[in-house]
C-alpha cells in the first residue's frame, strides 16, 4: 500500500486543521459577498501589521491567477517581464501571462534560480530596439525560488533598486514566501515588500490552506482599480470570507511560521541524510522546503515510478536524473526516514 | 442588530454542513494535485450518472472563470456570442469574456430574461457583413435566468436546434441550474445537456458550496485540450480534491435538490405573501429562487438602505424601483415573514 | 456594362493623382524605415499646424487598426467604451476592439448616429456595480457619423466635458473628418481636437489616399509609448515615408478640403434630386457625403442587385429598405444624374 | 553629404518603378473594396501558379500583421510556437504574437538562425508537463533567416515532417522568401509551401513593393474563416486592389526574381570583397542579401556612427561588434565599392 504522505508537492498535502476550523468559524449566517464581510476587514488589519501600513491586500483564488492579475496591474499588454528561465511564471503557467496579460516573458539563465541585477540587465532592451523589442516593465522574482533557494533581503533590495532605476516595477511570486521568511528568520514583510518589492503574490495554498492566495501592493496607488481587475481576471471569490478566514488563520497567530518551519526542517533533515548516500548528489543548496537530488537517470526513473501515486518531478539532463522532493507542513520525520531508505535502495540500483 | 440571514444574494449564504463534512473527509493525507486524486475520479462517475455517459466534467474555481474558460473552448477570439441583454455574462463579468476570451457579446432584449430562436435570430450576422461583423459562434443561455425564470426542456431544445442549424454551439450558464431543475421537477441533465446544450457551467457556489463550479461537456470531442485551457484560464485548483469533494456531496445523494428546493419554496412563499401587499408588484413570475418586486423608487431606496448589511440589488427604472430578492438554501420561513413585514412597512412609506 | 464609378463606398474610389505624385516624389533613394524619414518629419509640422502645437501624429495602416491602437492607449483591457450602437467600431470591426484591446463596447441607441451627454450617461456604470460592470473609460464618437450626420463643435465640446467630468477620455473616429470639417466650414482641428477630443483617428483612405490613416493625440502625455504600442498593434509601416507623403499631400495644400468638398456637394445634389422622387424618402439629413434613402424593400433589393458590382449597403427594416449611398472625391454630377434616373426607375417598380 | 543609398535595411529602399506603374494601372475608376476587385482575382490565379493549385492567398498590410494573423489561424491562445531565438517573431515584434495571438514563443539557440528537428525537439513539452507547460502547436521558421542563411527544400521538408508527426503545423516567415528562392535557384513555392510548409507569410515590402505582404495557405481547409480573422487582426486593406496590384507585378513576370537576384548578387560581391579586409570577419555565410561582419567593437561603433542616416544594426558581443549589412533591389555595385572603402577605413581604425 502506498504511504499516505509523499514528497511530490506541497500541493499534495491537505489543509491544516486550524484552517478548517477558521472556515467553520466563518460559516455563520450570511455575510456580504465579494469582500464586504468581517473576515476580509480583519484580513486587512492583519495584512497591514505583517506587510506594512499603507499596503493593500486582495484575496485571490489560485497562484497563477494571482500572478497574472498582479502583472496586469503592473504592465500593459505588449510589454515584457524579466524573470529567471526557471520561473513558475514562464515554465508552468500555460502561457497565461502571455495570453491573458499580453506580456512577453524574458527568461534569463541563472545558476540557482535567482536573478541578480547583472543577470536581469542582460534582458534590458537597447533603446535602439524601440519600437521593435518588447519593453521590460517588470522584474519578477520567486521567493523561495523554484530551485529551493532563498533571496536575502539585501539581494531583493538590489533588484528593487535595479528595477526602479530602469523604470520597472518589482514583482514577487511568493508562493513559498513563508518558507523563505522562516529560512531567513524574518517576517513575511521583511522577506518581500519591505525590501522594495512593489507587488507580492502571497501563497497560502502550499502552506496548509485549502485554497486561496493574496495579492499585496506596497503602495495604494498601484492598487487603484485592482478590485475591478481581479474580477476581470477571473479571480473574484464570491464567498470571499472563506478565503480571508484562511489567510487570517495563517497570519494572525503566526501559524504560517510553524507550518513553513516544519517543512523547512524536514527538508534540511532530508538533505543531511541524503548527503551520506553514495551515488546521490544534492544539486542545489537546500534553503527552504525543496530538495533537489541528482542521480543516474535509470535509477532516478525507477525511484520515481515506485513512488506512485506520489511521484516527484523528474528532469532528464543527459544521463542524469534530477529529482525534486518537496516537504510539506505535515511531513513527519518518519516520512523522511522512509524516503531515505527508498533513496538508498534506488541509489544501489535494486 | 441586523438579522443573520438576508435576501441580498445566494452568495451571501455560507456553506452547508454536509459540504464542510465532505471537505474534512477528503482532507486525509496526501493526494495528487491538479485532479489526479480519488475525489475527482469519483466525481467523474457521479457526473456521468447525472449528465450522461460520454459527458466530461472539469472542476473550476468560480462562475466567471467557468463561463470564460468554457467560451474559450467553444469560440475563437474575434467571434461573437448571442445572449440575453440581462445575462450575467454581459452585465456582471467586467468585460472578462471580451478581454480574456476575445469575444463580442451580442445582448438581445427579452421580456423575461429568456432567449428564443426568434429573438436570437435578430443577432445573426448577414452573410453580406462578412468580414466586418463579428460572427456568432455561440448562443448562451442562463438556467435559471438572471430574472428568476426557467427554460423548459422544450425551449432549450428549440434553441439547441437553432444554434446547431446556424453553425453555432449552445452554452448554458447554470449558476442556478439546481434551482431550475427543481422548478421543472427534473434532473440536472434533463434541464441542461440532454436538451442539446453543448457546454454547461454548473454552479455549486450559490447552492451551498464553499467555492467551486464545474464545466461539463456533452461530448468528449469538445473537451479536447480543456485540461490545458482551464489552467491557461487561471481556473486550475491545485488541491482539486476539495472542489471535487463538494461537487460529490451535492451530486451523489441529491443534496443539490434539497438545497435548491428549499430556496425555491421560500421564494414561492415570499412571492405569494408579497402579492397581498398594496403598492408592490411582482415584476417577474417567480419560477426559481429569485423574486423581483416593483415599488415606488423612493420607498424602494429606503427599504434597501434599511436592509444593510444585506442590501438587495436595486434597479432604477424612472420612478419605479425594481428590487431583486434572493432566497438561499438556508432561508427559513421566519426570514420570509420578517421580510414581508419589512416590505409592508416600506410599501406604506414609513 | 457597369459604370466605372458607383456609390457603394468611398473605399471603392481610387487614389487622387496628387496622392500618387506625392508617393513618386517620396520614392527617391533610401530613407530610414519606421518613421525616421524626411516625409514623416514634414508631416509632424503639417499636423501641428492643422491640429495644434503640442499635438502628436502617428501614421497608421488602416482605420480599424488606428481605432484599436488608439483605444489601447486610452483604456486598459477589461474596461468599456461608450459609443453609438451604429458606430463602425462596434458594427464593422469584427470584434477587434474586444479581442485585441480587451474592451467592452457599450452601444447606445441614437436617433441620428450622434451621442449626446444624456444618451452617453445611460451607459455609465453605477458605483454599486463595481467590480462587476465593465467600467467606461472612453467615449467614442464618429465624425462625420456612420449615418452621414455631423457633430458641431459645441456638441463635441459638451461630450468632452461630459467625458472628462466622469473620468473618461474622448475618442474620435475621424474616418470622414474631412467631410465633417467641410460641412461645418471649419478646419480639421476645429472639428475635432480643439473641441476637447483627446485622441483622433484621422482618415485619409476614404478621401483620396491609396492607403493609410493617422492617430493624433491632443497632448503629448497620452502619446507616451505609442510608438511601441503602434508596432505591437500591427500598424507600423516599415516604409513609412509613403504613408506620410500621402498625409502631407492631403494636409499641406488643403487638398483634403477640395476632395471632401466635392464628395459633400455631390451628396447634397443627390439628396436634393431624390427629394423629388415619389416613393423614396431621405432617411437622415445629408450633412456630409452619405445619403440614406428609404423605399419599399422589394424595390430596394432590385435596385441594389442592379447596381452590381457597385452595390450599396442595404438595411432591411421590416418591409422598408434603407439604402446607403456614398459620394466620393471623384464623383461627378453625371454620376449623380445617372443614379437619380436609376432610383426613379426603381421607385416606380420597373 | 550622405549617399542616397545605404545598407541599413531593405526597408530603407523605395518602391521599384514597375510597382508604381502597377498601382497607377489599377487606379482606374471604382472597384469593390475589401478584395472584390479584379486585381485580387488576378492575384489568386498568379498565386495558384506559383504556390500550387489549392493554395489560397490573402493580401495583408505588413509583415508583423501577416505573421500574427497567420499564427492566430494556426494555434489557439495559450499554446506555444517553437522558433529560433533569433527569429524576427520573437525579437522584433513587440510582443504582438504574445499580446494579440496569445502565444508563448519558445526560442531555441541555433548556430546559424536555422532550426533543425533536433533543435526544435528540445522545445517540445513533456507529456508529464500537461497542463502546466504551454503546448507547442506550431514550428515557425524564417526563409531566408534573420542571419542571412537559407533553408534547403530538404531541410524544410524534414522540419515539416517533424512538425506534423508531433501534431504541429509549420509556419514560414517569408519576409525574404524571394531572396531564398533565388539563392536556391528554385521557385517561390519550391522554397516554401511545396516542402510541407502549412502557412506562409510572403513578403513583398523588402523586395521592391510600396507596402503589403500576403498570407498563403497550402490547403484551403486551414484558410477557413481567415477572411474574418484578417479583418479582426487589423490587416484588411479597404482598397485592396492596390496591394494585389503590387503582388501581381512581382509574381506575374518574375520581377521578384530580378529584384531579389540583384540584392543577393550585391551581397555576394560585398562578402567577397570584405574577405580581403584585415580585421573584419564574415560572421555568417552569405546566402541571401544579408552580410554579417565582425570587427572590434570600437571600430564597429565608429563605422555605424559615420553611416548616418543609413546606420546598420550593430550587436555588441563583448569587445566584438557584429554589423548587419543589407543589400536591396536597388543596390548598385558602386554602392558596394564605396562601402568596402568605408569598411577598410573603419578596420584600420581611422
Amino acid at each position: 500500500m502506498s504511504p499516505s504522505r509523499g514528497f511530490a508537492s506541497d500541493n499534495s498535502s491537505g489543509a491544516h486543521p486550524a484552517i478548517l476550523a477558521a472556515i467553520e468559524a466563518a460559516n455563520q449566517g450570511h455575510a456580504p459577498a465579494y469582500g464586504g464581510d468581517p473576515e476580509t476587514a480583519r484580513l486587512e488589519e492583519a495584512s497591514a501589521a505583517e506587510f506594512g501600513e499603507g499596503s493593500r491586500i486582495f484575496p485571490m483564488l489560485n497562484g497563477t491567477g494571482a500572478n497574472v492579475a498582479a502583472l496586469r496591474a503592473m504592465a500593459r499588454p505588449h510589454q515584457a517581464v524579466i524573470c529567471a528561465e526557471t520561473a513558475h511564471l514562464t515554465i508552468d503557467e500555460t502561457a497565461a501571462p502571455e495570453a491573458i496579460a499580453g506580456l512577453k516573458l524574458l527568461g534569463a539563465p541563472t545558476p540557482d534560480g535567482k536573478l541578480t541585477p547583472e543577470i536581469a540587465a542582460t534582458k534590458l532592451a537597447d533603446p535602439d530596439d524601440v519600437p521593435h523589442a518588447a519593453w521590460p516593465a517588470v522584474v519578477s522574482i520567486t521567493q523561495a525560488t523554484e530551485l529551493g533557494t532563498v533571496y536575502t533581503p539585501q539581494e531583493i533590495g538590489a533588484l528593487a533598486d535595479f528595477a526602479h532605476e530602469n523604470g520597472m516595477l518589482l514583482h514577487m511570486d511568493g508562493a513559498r514566501l513563508a518558507n523563505a521568511a522562516v529560512s531567513l528568520g524574518v517576517g513575511l514583510g521583511e522577506a518581500s515588500l519591505e525590501c522594495g518589492v512593489d507587488v507580492l503574490c502571497f501563497g497560502a495554498n502550499k502552506n496548509g490552506a485549502l485554497f486561496g492566495e493574496a495579492v499585496v501592493f506596497r503602495e495604494p496607488e498601484l492598487a487603484e482599480g485592482f478590485e475591478v481587475l481581479r474580477k476581470g481576471s477571473l479571480q473574484l471569490a464570491s464567498k470571499m470570507r472563506f478565503v480571508s478566514a484562511q489567510l487570517n488563520a495563517l497570519l494572525e497567530g503566526g501559524l504560517w511560521r510553524d507550518l513553513a518551519g516544519n517543512a523547512n526542517r524536514m527538508a534540511s533533515a532530508l538533505a543531511e541524510a541524503v548527503a551520506w548516500i553514495d551515488g546521490i548528489e544534492i544539486a542545489q543548496e537546500t534553503q527552504a522546503n525543496l530538495v533537489y537530488l541528482a542521480l543516474g537517470l535509470e535509477k532516478a526513473e525507477t525511484f520515481v515510478r515506485r513512488s506512485a501515486p506520489h511521484r516527484p518531478l523528474l528532469f532528464r539532463l543527459g544521463d542524469v536524473g534530477l529529482i525534486r522532493l518537496v516537504c510539506s507542513w505535515d511531513t513527519e520525520i518518519e516520512d523522511v526516514d522512509r524516503l531515505v531508505t527508498e533513496l538508498t535502495v534506488a541509489a544501489h540500483g535494486h
